[in-house]
């Protein structure tokens, strides 16, 4: 088969590689129909990750078809039409046991963690691939969901939703800003509203991004660092600040900008990935009743906003902005990464009509 | 009256000040009975509180009777012997509202804030106290709860029960480790027990504190920077770390060992008053799935505590070390601030017998 195949930083082609095939009972084989490029696909090229070795294939993210099982799965059938959650589950260690997916300690990979696809073993940005502890890591999609909204599922949509909306304990009424609107940012403001925020305010650099943050939900937006734009943030509050403020770029700025604009008594949750260290005003923020959390999705919302996607309740489609065939890779890794220009939020990845 | 006035950093004084009266209906006139030394009052002392003035009389403890009531002060009568709280909470604004006493927008001192006693206004290291929004900041003491259990009430107690064990959200079960075995600390070590923590770790670099800890509730003690330390640690838990770490000093290593030792999912309460920044490794935090909690005493569990401290379920009357009266206030902050060295946890002073 073919694979998008990594080679040290800045090299990746697509290029033939053995196919897949089951090494635990657990196992399912995945044809993948459609896949797509995450923001950490883009930190692995940089060589930010040194956990990914060479030869690696990248990708978490992804829709396909079951095409063969292990012995032990139950839960599908050869055929299945499934998306490949960027979490894979054992479902019985400690951590699974009290719903931290994104800490399990089967012996997938390194253990003690769930993000492994792209990482630690082989990912999804191939025509192939083997999925560990398949009846807990692939989910059913339905027939009246299309695959460019199923794959939104794989990670951006619980991941804005798990690590920013509900860690960040988002409640009726609450002034909610969101500071980065890119994919996951933008998954953060479309579920803010299932606890009933009030105000989202989308606040970014990119007037294009501020503008698809309102088809998503944002009732206002901010653009990061002109004149006044904290004061136009607080005029959108009491004055003392917002409930709830999300960081969704991964930043020390960002961070630092997400601490400044919350209440006393408010939530920030980090959803951005961070490559350096951050430094808290410790010596203002500590009398200030805050509350930080921070993570890696459990993805344990999949199957909830899956429901949400199907009843068209979240606009996952509209993520999806630019199309390539598998052959294109290497064009679509270069559109994602020029962001900001190509107006990309997420690039949509399918396979060749007529191959495997 | 007399009182312990502040006058520039080192710069204290124990001398004659006008008596305070009633500014507002709702305020009430204390005579002051018992109070005691906080570790702030430490940090105001060495100039780390700006806001603090010369001229200002320190201590937001005490224990007292109530002399003199504003028109509209409706819970307490003249004669009754009160706890008056670190806390001033007017009962009406906005956070009042929601439970957030400690951020207090009532108009005393500077709004926003509901620790002023020895900051913002007059505190209670003197003969009498005007007690602002009386109603709401003092609690009657029983008769069989002495002036050293009720003086614990005040700030401590509260302290570390809600900004360490609840906001810790330590739950039945959980490893819980203490870092810093001063009064706060024993504070949460005492109430860590009353939502069910199966092993309570306390760490201190002083052994005294450390078998203190032990009758306070601690299961075990490590002795912090001994070789192996964090092993030590670790061996009280499944190897992951422990359910909730409790940061009780304030410093930016103390922080970093409390993210060092909590599991992934699990809390850091930060209790302790920072003076500087502290730099997070947010590179390799992000993915931990843990929630970092920090801020100032609400006091809303003062009620609470009052019981279990009169059934003798919280040996509060242990954190007594050192007895002194009035006029040896000097002598009460020199061995309060060398507590390594003279074992003091809390050093009580009390009323001159016949004075008032």
């Amino acid at each position: 088969m073919k694979a998008l195949v990594y080679d040290g930083p800045g090299q990746i082609s697509w290029t033939d590689v053995p196919n897949p095939a089951i090494l635990h009972p657990s196992d399912a084989i995945v044809r993948v129909d459609t896949t797509t490029i995450c923001g950490t696909d883009l930190h692995i090229l940089k060589g930010d990750v040194p956990a990914v070795h060479n030869g690696r294939i990248l990708g978490h993210e992804g829709v396909g078809t079951v095409i063969e099982l292990g012995q032990t799965v139950s839960n599908f059938t050869v055929g299945d039409r499934v998306i490949i959650s960027c979490i894979k589950s054992c479902g019985h260690c400690t951590n699974c046991r009290i719903g931290l997916y994104s800490h399990c300690l089967g012996d997938e990979g390194e253990s003690g963690i769930g993000w492994i696809f792209g990482h630690l073993i082989d990912g999804t940005q191939a025509e192939y691939v083997r999925v560990p502890y398949a009846d807990n890591s692939l989910y059913k999609l339905p027939e009246n969901v299309s695959d460019d909204q199923g794959v939104m599922l794989s990670d951006i949509l619980p991941t804005g939703f798990e690590i920013g909306v509900k860690a960040g304990h988002v409640a009726p009424g609450d002034v909610v800003a969101v500071i980065g609107a890119g994919p996951v940012g933008l998954a953060a403001i479309a579920t803010a509203g299932l606890y009933g925020a009030a105000t989202i305010i989308a606040i970014d650099l990119d007037e294009n991004r501020l503008d698809q943050a309102l088809v998503f939900g944002a009732t206002n937006t901010v653009v990061s660092g002109s004149p006044g734009w904290k004061a136009q943030v607080l005029a959108l509050t009491d004055g003392a600040g917002v409930d709830v403020s999300i960081e969704a770029v991964g930043t020390p700025q960002t961070l630092t900008m997400a601490l400044d604009l919350v209440r006393p008594g408010g939530h920030v949750a980090n959803v951005g990935v961070h490559g350096q260290a951050v430094t808290l005003n410790m010596a203002e923020l500590w009398i200030r009743n805050i509350t930080i959390s921070m993570g890696l999705v459990n993805a344990s919302t999949t199957p909830m906003l899956l429901k949400l996607v199907a009843q068209d309740k979240i606009p996952a489609s509209k993520l999806a902005t630019h199309h390539f065939t598998f052959d294109q890779f290497l064009e679509a890794y270069d559109t994602f990464s020029r962001a900001a220009e190509t107006k990309a939020l997420k690039v949509i990845l399918t396979r060749l009509v007529g191959s495997g």
